[in-house]
């Protein structure tokens, strides 16, 4: 019997919850680049008149990074308004300046999800968002890293986030204003990548400040994000 | 005569140009973390209504730092208006997370010169100001590292700034808006700090975007920044 499963590997089969998740980077070689406003829905759920005609681009900092599987702090001494994002996350395998469009995908080692949670009372008072953006714990990402070759159209992704079994977030990556290319030409224009970055591409409409009332994160709340092709990335609150 | 020069040190003697300068501190294990408008007459020639009520943070890419005496890109195929800021640098010397204000020079190492160079058309249209603020050499830093012991008092320095030997900045670290403590306790409230991260706590008036009209930097320009105790970092564009 020993044979027979070393033969079909059962014996090498653990269940997911026996695993200790870590994050697929768990830490970045400068802060995580993220993309503002990048679905027109949600640009207008967070009350802007219209879409950017420009990439937004702000940073998290890599000490906000966390595996899936693992619980986050609310933070509730700081902040009575974290917030969830789903996003589709870029992880860069090449260093690169001034990439071309055309050559974006070179630049692209593979995606993962990443959750880019918002202190949106931070967010609002300090202006620029890094601060709100940037909390211990805020930049779950997981729970794999697929290579680019798996992914072949990475705007025909269905996103799907779930606060406690609800779908709040039910988007397509296709409805990215900036496309994964154009986001890498840009921030390369300015920004010197190199492999280990990772940038997250801006979330669907349906976040918590959007609802009506607003609904934030509390001690207790589960947070799913699922996005095609690469998998769930699951958190709890407390 | 050999002896001579051994025993009052002059054989060790290098003329300030003969060395090639690095960075202090050449990469910081975050983003370089940087206050806005922290001084009222700035935040009033940026074109500001009042000071901010709050800590406006953003971040400039640790892949911007340059040394001293280098001689940095005007990046004419991305920008028109490249900008200086002279800026009172506070190194980070340890860990930390939710630091109070009377504790908060335990976490310093050390002070240096930075100039904040922007990219003021970048900053303006794509709203963040991190991409306008992040380009390859717009983070010169130094020339020293001067340990906080040295610097009784980091809020009476006066700190100037020239472009080809005029001065521009003529101000006070005494006019800040956030002091140093004030900064590193907000800060630490929603980032944690790392030993080797960098704050940049704001620049005076007389940056070239407030001048009527207007002079950005060109080719041949030299910008030479002075603070009090600490040195002059002083660097050409080409």
């Amino acid at each position: 019997e020993a044979a027979q499963n070393h033969e079909d590997g059962a014996q090498f089969k653990l269940a997911y919850s026996d695993i200790e998740w870590l994050s697929p980077v768990p830490r970045t070689p400068k802060n995580i680049l993220c993309v503002g406003k990048n679905y027109s829905d949600h640009a207008r759920e967070m009350g802007a008149e219209k879409a950017p005609e420009h990439i937004v681009v702000f940073t998290k900092s890599p000490t906000a990074i966390a595996p899936d599987e693992s619980t986050l702090p609310v933070h509730a001494d700081v902040t009575d308004s974290l917030d969830y994002e789903g996003e589709l996350a870029v992880v860069i395998g090449k260093r690169g300046k001034n990439v071309p469009k055309a050559m974006a995908f070179d630049y692209v080692f593979g995606y993962t999800i990443a959750n880019d949670l918002t202190a949106r009372d931070a967010q609002e008072k300090h202006k620029q968002f890094f601060l709100g953006k940037s909390l211990e714990g805020s930049c779950p990402m997981g729970p794999y890293l697929v290579t680019k070759d798996e992914i072949p159209d990475p705007h025909a992704l269905s996103i799907v986030t779930k606060v406690n079994g609800e779908v709040r977030q039910n988007g397509s990556t296709k409805d990215m204003l900036f496309s994964v290319s154009e986001i890498i030409e840009t921030v390369s224009k300015y920004v010197t990548l190199e492999p280990g970055d990772v940038i997250l591409t801006g979330t669907p409409a349906g976040v918590g400040k959007g609802m009506n009332p607003s609904q934030f994160l509390k001690a207790g709340d589960e947070v799913k994000i699922a996005i095609e092709g690469i998998g769930t990335l699951a958190n709890r609150f407390a």
